[in-house]
């Protein structure tokens, strides 16, 4: 059983449905029946009007957020292990053309103010420095720990008081929500959130991220710069259809829910094996080589993350029933 | 019924089902099964190794073979109506990071050497000039025609007499191997072609076009620049589904074939009303603004293509027997 | 003598002294005195506020000003023989991050409000073509034509209405200025300029430009866009006390002034062989092949301008007195 | 007296007559006499072929260098504090498109073949993460450290069998010379660096850099991009004749030598305030809040480094006799 990484995981059967119906003719790029539903059905969601645009990647997601909210000159902080910044090949360097990352500390790749802090406050005006003019923060984060609202209202407390704006990378943003139990407004716009990359293909979805602006007007030129970089689809209705299906019901969260219960069982078998809380659908395991290759052998395969650990990330169709193997596997260590 | 874009047309049966059946778990990016057999595939429809890269939409397919193909600083010669030019918001400048299209005349979008030197030899040598680095066509071109395989090859002897690369922009590359009925491999590197974007969406297909390069060391830069501008779907399995979908038992040609007779039985009917040959699935008609409201209060969508013309576009699922009732109405203007 | 280009020509004398003047150890970049009293000298000149960059280049101060009026994936409006578009190398392309030069036609490198209208009208809203952001004009233009206050208001107010920012690109303000005899703000701002490349060296100046934002807000990026480009010489003062001489006794005037009396006596000289009138520095002769060997042989030196077309131009130091032999030479021809 | 930055030091009284002597008519650009005797003059200094480019500023010399050796996608790695990362405002990630610089650490911002390895060893290969394409190092360091030939080999030894382009910013390359007593070929290309930006702007120099390749073939596309960031001066003898005055009896080591003697002076006096060793001009001491000011009441002004460090930077024009007062008053405190 597959452990790498919840984007090999097959996309769920209402998403396929979706793809069949939707294969119709219609208006060419967004001009489809889907997409124009898109901003009603995600502003009622969001509890505010929103802009979305459908793009095919998480990294297409982030880096049109990053720059529509930063400056070809500006700078970003983000987390030293911020996907952005540490597996995106320099996507954003490639969107916002050339503004810099400024890298900040913390543990389980999350931010807090005081981080935030620390990597700005150094940086004296004037044009020789890189001033920065956005905050980016991964919700879950990179190793799985989710940001409460007031955490991201602390955070957007002081982007608003330092004139930053605040990008949300939520590629398992639906696994944070899940494990919150709150609302998506809360965790975002409510706390100071601009921009939103609301992810769907690690959580069910085949091919189709959300990325959401909480001013819409915010998203204006996004449209251009979409198409700009190759990403504005010419049957962009296959991509609206694949949202508006994960809505649907709330299946976005049904699944994120399947990954993270099927996570907290595998957080309970492993105790203090646990190398950061389990908050979402990764589980990061201390084990020792040996150990590794047990479980290995018995079929579960991982990435190894760093020497003597384990990443292990849990996909929606694998929740509690699936994963009692691999807990016994891990208790049995 | 709508002849406004062949964007506009479902996907083929066969692409569905594809997607169907890639749906399970297996390595993300592009590490999966069905990715694997791409270049091989290709190779094989090319009868030479080639180096294939699936990307979501005809923009990208191109903007990568021309950041390929030329740096930044240079030049590439296109026509002015070439869709990289005239209809793609920049994204070659995008993605090139600033090469400059260098704009040559023909009729019907068609580029001729001579047309080439026209352009390109009063550019003086020396560093206050954009030098031109490569040669960008469209087979079949935004108005239909087709470059016959000797046409091509005397591009490429001219391109490679002056150290230029060559780039065929196929968005609808079958139609014009259809109609020509030539092979693949002698319209593209027998005739000197480096990068051929080959299309298949507007024939049929849903979200997955192929970035051919002939000599493949030439797309090892691009797979990084691919993830780089966001291209890289985690799920890439199911785009290579489709392209394999569309390879077995020629669909693509199949489909290709039924669009451009539809768009000959429509040619036939127009006789002197034709601007341009039909040498694909477009056919460009002179119609006055009274004969345009006529076909259109009839049932039949298209774009005004300029004053006393229309761009009729033939889909795949839009063969001869779908054709006669517009064919009829052509003739009874 | 030669007449091949304004740049080859010396610096005047008080360039070189204001040289020697700031030869004193002060503070780096532009925060020495000579640099804190550009913004007041040159809104003097202007007759209201203005923000003032020193920059080594030409290309530098039109480029840095094209990136403060059109985002990234914009365009800009300019002749299709501007100096921005035929002489900088892709400069514009890469200071703006691709940009599109969107080109206008008119005789003698000049546009009109009819010429531009006929580029951007076409342009169809959306997001797949390039939208105009800006219009950049050369005031004198390639071939030597002065705009007039007029002719740039009326370019002006078609800016102001369709939204569009306007640059001047005044490589060549200085004889604009001399042979309108007009003020600096009647040719600028007052008729809608808002960013002038102040061009001085082809004026007798040496390695300094002045970069002008009439609205000084608008230049507060282009601070940090010129340390960004590597133009923030360390040792500014250098150039602003150059830029300070030239402005001192209207010295830009009176070598301008010199040049546009030299050119006009040649075109006294020339009567109809001119191919455009002179109205600043540059004459357009039309010469057989053999009467352009006939001047070279009579150590005139010059550029041929496409095919019995011969391009002289008058620099500061070649007012009327030295100029008699070569206008006694054509005279003969 | 003030020790805020070489940069603020007037430049040389040889350089003034060498700009006086270049004000003569020649051709413009890089095609005057001056220009044409640098590649001659540089390749006997360094006694081997190299190709040399003047350019105004050390940002441009390190960016275009950066810029020959490192594709857009690539990474460069460099000391956390080199001044391409922390001064030059995002100038890096402008000319590449965006590389990335990999930050390694080192005291006194000098690196060392483990250092580098630290930041590349973990980078997996793949398309996820940007790839080491070239490093750069600061001779002397931003902290005043000379790399000795034998430290820089054993760089580039580990950069040849990485794959890996070797750029050294010399800002100070003279003063590293000077203290090292070695040759210019020694410190650079027989230590395997590929491009070396030759400073002369703080050591006595007015607006003149100079870019040098050793291998000269490296260097073409560089002229063009020199061109097209606005950067090749219309009078370029200007710039040229700078460089060549300050190889004239090698005036470049007297200078160097003379602020080195400067600096040697102040940390004779410094005693164990010293936080590094002063192998060049610069000079950084501990000194409480309290001792800076009683610095700076008597007349000697400079930067405060950090909490309880000050920075005195020693201009050629500084030497042992002009220092003695400030010695004094280090000694005094």
């Amino acid at each position: 059983m597959r452990f790498f990484s919840d984007n090999a995981a097959p996309a769920c059967p209402q998403v396929i449905a979706a793809i069949g119906e939707a294969n119709v003719q219609d208006t060419a790029y967004d001009g489809d029946g889907w997409s124009a539903r898109l901003d009603a059905r995600f502003s009622q969601l969001f509890e505010t009007d929103v802009a979305v645009l459908w793009v095919p990647t998480g990294t297409a997601a982030n880096c049109l957020a990053l720059a529509a909210l930063c400056p070809p000159y500006g700078g970003i902080v983000c987390h030293r292990e911020a996907h952005i910044q540490a597996d995106e090949a320099g996507a954003p360097e490639f969107f916002t053309h050339g503004a810099k990352l400024l890298l900040a500390e913390g543990s389980g790749a999350k931010l807090t103010p005081d981080a935030i802090r620390a990597t700005i406050d150094p940086i004296r005006p004037g044009v020789h420095w890189v001033q920065p003019h956005a905050v980016s923060i991964t919700n879950a984060t990179e190793y799985g720990l989710a940001y409460t609202p007031a955490e991201v209202a602390a955070i957007g407390a002081l982007a608003r008081e330092r004139g930053l704006k605040l990008h949300m990378d939520g590629a398992r943003f639906a696994n944070a929500v899940a494990y919150l139990d709150c609302t998506p407004a809360d965790l975002t716009w409510r706390a100071g959130v601009d921009a939103l990359s609301f992810g769907f293909i690690k959580n069910g979805g085949l091919g189709a991220e959300a990325l959401i602006f909480f001013d819409p007007a915010m998203g204006e030129a996004t449209r251009i710069r979409r198409k700009r970089a190759g990403h504005l689809q010419s049957k962009g209705r296959f991509l609206a259809a694949q949202l508006l299906a994960m809505l649907d019901d709330d299946l976005w969260l049904r699944n994120a829910r399947a990954a993270n219960a099927g996570a907290a069982l595998l957080a309970q078998a492993a105790g203090d094996r646990l190398v950061h809380p389990v908050e979402s659908n990764g589980v990061f395991l201390r084990v020792s080589p040996g150990e590794a290759a047990t479980l290995r052998a018995a079929g579960f395969d991982f990435y190894d993350w760093g020497p003597g650990e384990a990443r292990l990330m849990v996909a929606w169709d694998q929740g509690p029933e699936a994963i009692g193997p691999l807990a016994d596997a891990i208790r049995a260590l």
